[in-house]
């Protein structure tokens, strides 16, 4: 269908401006086909090549003592080659989007577009990598085989469970920061949101009693960083509600978070764990029922995620809620990954981090929250995606809390 | 040792123009290690990312669409994202230059720089990927998880005789082009070299009996496409003399080589093979004293091509030889691998062909060979690789090929 509408072969060998205008063959245009188009990024040296002098220097024979070098002393590899800012956006196409499991290649405009967002916003070079293994045992192995070439790994549209498996095995493995950011990429920008509403009502988080809907992978990780940054309490829910101690059900992460959420004790639908809640936190899609959002606690912050549907309509939240935020684009307070995943890797590269620790996402987190200070207001918790201040603040906190928790290796 | 004369902690933060001018802390200036400060190659984005309708349209949700289209038709992925301009350049560090095995990290230089020869003389874009992994189906099962990532693999300095297991094991999964440069690069410009040397003494191939020192990887390939060129005879040596059929240390890959060379059953020292020889070729090392290379015929051809130090030096070589090539960029002649590995992959990329077949590495000599056509002389019969005129000359030739042969898909 989506072939027919592009057409792409009917032009395939020109891919410059007139198709970006253009109609092919009578089909209807679409400007996504046209701007993706041979893809969305190359390769630049950012050494001349121009005549026999420079291929000498930047190839033979002047490149064999470089290998020298590091062979003999292999951290000068980050000072003599580009894995000192290159980061690895690895996937099995799994999870991609919400489009589900649709496999390595078609996961390619994803990887290539995070790439694209890694470089415009963080300065950090990124390579897609998608995978044609599914066992987390292959993926683990592959990207540890990897590992050599790239200064980190951004984990990405891995189904849960297989991602937490994924990112602790790697990351036990290699001493290069491995980043699973539909996890925590999502947490750090919640939690930075989270900390801008309290603060604006006047809150602290200890105060806070928040439900999250959606036990998948960034469910779990933004209950782990709130509970690490202090909430009162929060109560995570998947399809049979409320995530406690007492199911029979619960896979081994869902235990774990039984564990370290839910200290009320809460049992039930979602519905239960609403009724005088603080904070909605969804990261699942589907609908909270008007008359569940009404139970609510006055002042409260709905933080309905899906995308392209929030779970509560921006409109009924406002009824509610003191302070609101989407995954979306065309409403205020947009929870977008792009606020955290460039300058996190951004920093850890510069400092050389062994890897992302729990201090350096909080650190992420607080320094994000901090650049709308001044402009901080109700539809205004969060920065947007083209504050420029955004990405030097949080490579600064990230590489100061790298150094502070010692995993910075320069 | 270099890591003291390059001293590069000294400014690890700064990596510009300062220090490519500068000398570290009073250690003494190196150029190369200057030039290599933080690598040689960046990502860029070919799409703007803007603003908000850039973001929607490169990105979520724009990018959607795409992921469905490819899902739905797989072949899309040549179209819509970079896999049909991106090469992987695969290494495990095993047989780096003439340094040996230095390891993945120690070869990134030399793969960065192959890299950017790939962009700068072909268009082509490529990543260094070099493995933390030694087994032969080890290497071949990664590159195969990687494939749906590129258009193209690329092998690099990989030791023989694992090199042609890999290529061999790893075509046979993938439908993407499989070329270990270090045999069939260093064999296409070989045979376009001589292909030039034969005409310009008025022989053909047919007459000319060819001596190889050397049965690794590019003496294995230059073999194979000289006998499959028509080549009169060719006598393959190892360090233990000719490559012939009664000798019983063979390995398997020297076994088919005795069965398709040394049509004249030569034994013996290597010597032995060069008396009355019209061609050498060397990619050994070592030295070929002057008595034997003075038994070679009359009007010989000498291609002397270990680096820095040739097997006969181009002085000696002059005194009995008509034609004289060697691997240096310094003297006239210089058998260099870019001048072939760039066009045949973009010739290759551009009819997304599923493999380089025989019949693409020859058409792919004959087009570099032709370039010089008019200019032909002893001390021209290869073009220099700043002649812009080779890359479209090998571009169209190994595409047309590939369309003759039947492995092009567009």
């Amino acid at each position: 269908m989506a072939a027919e509408i592009a057409n792409p072969r009917s032009d395939s060998t020109n891919g410059s401006a007139g198709d970006a205008e253009g109609v092919a063959d009578g089909e209807p245009f679409d400007p996504a086909f046209a701007l993706h188009r041979g893809g969305k990024m190359a390769i630049e040296a950012t050494v001349p090549v121009r005549n026999k002098d420079d291929l000498s220097l930047a190839y033979t024979p002047g490149v064999a003592k470089v290998c020298s070098a590091i062979a003999e002393t292999p951290e000068l590899v980050h000072e003599y080659t580009w894995k000192s800012h290159v980061v690895a956006v690895v996937t099995d196409g799994s999870a991609v989007l919400g489009l589900g499991d649709i496999g390595p290649e078609a996961s390619l405009p994803v990887m290539e577009g995070k790439a694209i967002l890694f470089k415009q916003f963080g300065g950090v070079d990124a390579v897609p990598i998608a995978l044609d293994c599914r066992e987390v045992d292959e993926i683990v192995e592959t990207v540890v085989r990897l590992a050599p070439s790239f200064g980190g790994v951004n984990l990405e549209d891995i189904s849960a469970p297989r991602c937490f498996e994924i990112e602790r095995k790697l990351q036990e493995r290699v001493d290069i920061p491995i980043f699973h950011d539909d996890q925590h990429g999502t947490a750090v920008v919640t939690l930075a949101a989270l900390r801008n509403a309290a603060k604006l009502t006047d809150r602290s988080l200890g105060q806070l009693r928040a439900v999250i809907s959606g036990a998948g992978a960034a469910g779990v990780a933004i209950a782990k960083i709130l509970v690490e940054a202090g909430i009162g309490d929060v109560a995570v829910c998947d399809r049979k509600g409320i995530v406690s101690a007492d199911r029979e059900d619960l896979t081994d992460v869902k235990r774990e978070l039984a564990g370290f959420t839910n200290k009320a004790g809460l049992t039930g639908p979602m519905e239960a764990a609403l009724d005088g809640a603080d904070v909605f936190i969804g990261v699942s899609g589907g609908t909270v029922p008007e008359q569940s959002v009404a139970k609510m606690a006055p002042g409260c912050f709905i933080f309905a995620m899906a995308n392209p549907t929030p779970e509560i309509h921006p409109d009924i939240a406002h009824k509610y809620a003191a302070v609101v935020a989407t995954g979306r684009s065309d409403y205020p307070n947009q929870i977008n990954n792009v606020l955290a995943f460039p300058g996190i890797f951004a920093g850890a590269l510069q400092v050389r981090a062994s890897r992302i620790t729990e201090g350096m996402k909080l650190a992420a987190a607080e320094a994000l929250a901090a650049v709308v200070a001044d402009e901080l207001s109700a539809d205004k918790v969060i920065p947007s995606p083209f504050d420029e201040r955004v990405a030097p603040a949080v490579t600064a906190a990230v590489a100061a809390a790298a150094r502070a928790e010692g995993v910075a290796h320069r």
